[in-house]
């Protein structure tokens, strides 16, 4: 077999790569999701969309390992899923009913474990098989991979990291209905909070004063040498380094790689998070390192094509 | 294949077991473990004890499918120890040399990893493929087992459950060297910890005032309604109910067994953990099952002999 196929289920787009198995992406290209009746022409549309593709390029089924497929819900070991929050679809067999549609072998996952797949085999956590995948974006989501396999757990909901509670004191609420979630500090959404309660607390001078608060901003000010700025990122860093430690306790990751749009803050960001994480690490922990995740946005389908190989 | 071999390599005495590969004990026995000399007896003592064993059952190597050995340190994936605390072992590539002196197919594991596949294979996780472990003895020791395998991570350091930070404020340390470990506040001696600290808080009627304090008098009195060993029994379970609200958001497990010398509470353990437990647990966790371990001291000879299956 020389090709595979990775799909990448988002409620806006589904993002789908045409992969070499050896991991070259000879093709990449998106179509819409067409969320609509329950999502139903959602999985026809894609199963179209690869039989063009593979007609475009004279490829046989013979020569195609199968179709992997990611997925915003929780995924459970035969491919099915029980409910979705942005494409539609209740109970679906996804597995199943994706491979009447095309007569190719398909394997289906939860789209944050699906992307720390992705950044395992073709990004920054390339020849490791223990990981631990972070992506900060408007939420924080999470994969953890363990022995080369992601982590689904027994209803597909394994990773859940940004739920992990970092703060019982918290008043405010998760949107989960939960309080203290790391998701309430770590994630874009989650520093502008930080640095609004921190702007409110005194008068202190800071360039964040004038501006629109967001992630964006805080790391932008800090690259500016802004104290206020500082003192935010060191207790966004000390959250996340401190819950990165207790996951690293029971996960043993040779790697924690940080994504999302949090993310392009740069290098600057890990220094932040790897302080609070060595002050807290179990001592077999300590040396874990900490990386920039590389493939952005193809982190899905290169690990949804990983799936079925 | 009919048969396989477990062994629990322990600082003073070495538990094996033959097992036929359905699960059924056949026989079961110990020597002592010779640490001096760096350990150099213990592998070819076990080595001497299954030969005997094959010979006085009349058991070909042909009849035997291998022999599963759990250590206690952490074993990476080649069955390689970097060091030990009570074994007299450094470096040591038990794998290899327990294949060289007995001529058959080895596998090796972290020993409260192995005891956690051994209740999935034969006790209170039977038919479960997601599951934690959680061991209150001295210390608190555990296992995960993330679809029907051993979470052992990259240095074969996984599951230390013991050392999640669960309280910051600590000022006591830990054996471990960090402050606020799991183990400070849910081991046997943790329990011990909290109650000589409630009971110095105040003047409070207590049958524990009277009473050379431990876990299991803790526990005891409890039992007989005893209001302050209630209140200390409540800490303990928030500790712990907390700790496993956020290992189950990473790990989804479908049960939560609890083991070792504190579960002889029995059932009554478990509603003051499982109470806190629901209190933080992300939605998809609420209904994870409490369930107290069941083998044992088997459960390290059990879950070696499964290792090699």
């Amino acid at each position: 077999m020389e090709y595979c196929f990775g799909v990448d289920i988002g409620g806006t787009t589904v993002k789908i790569g045409l992969f070499r198995t050896d991991g070259e992406i000879a093709d990449k290209w998106e179509i819409p999701t067409h969320v609509e009746n329950r999502g139903e022409a959602i999985l026809p549309d894609v199963a179209e969309a690869l039989k063009k593709k593979m007609a475009e390029k004279n490829l046989e089924i013979s020569q195609v390992s199968g179709i992997g497929i990611g997925i915003p819900a929780p995924v459970d070991e035969n491919g099915i899923v029980q409910n979705t929050a942005n494409l539609g679809w209740g109970y679906k067999e996804v597995k199943r009913e994706m491979e009447v549609l095309t007569g190719m072998k398909v394997a289906a996952g939860n789209d944050a474990n699906v992307a720390a797949l992705g950044e395992m085999w073709l990004g920054a956590g390339k020849g490791e098989k223990n990981m631990i995948m972070v992506t900060l974006g408007t939420g924080v989501g999470g994969g953890i991979i363990v022995n080369g396999q992601a982590l689904a757990g027994a209803h597909g909901a394994g990773g859940e990291i940004g739920h992990l509670c970092v703060d019982p004191e918290e008043t405010e609420r998760c949107g989960c209905g939960n309080r203290g979630c790391l998701e309430q500090y770590a994630s874009a959404t989650g520093i502008t909070r930080l640095a609004r309660r921190r702007l409110a607390a005194d008068d202190k001078a800071s360039a964040l004063r004038e501006k629109e608060l967001s992630a964006k901003a805080v790391f932008d000010a800090l690259k500016e040498g802004d104290p206020v700025a500082e003192e935010i990122v060191e207790e966004f860093g000390a959250y996340l380094g401190y819950a990165m430690a207790n996951l690293a306790a029971v996960t043993d990751p040779a790697v924690i790689v940080i994504g999302g749009g949090v993310s392009k803050a740069g290098e600057i960001l890990l220094g932040y998070v790897e302080k609070y994480f060595k002050e807290r690490a179990f001592f077999a922990n300590k040396e874990t390192r900490f990386v920039l995740a590389q493939l952005g946005n193809d982190a899905g389908i290169c690990g949804a094509a990983k799936l079925i190989l």
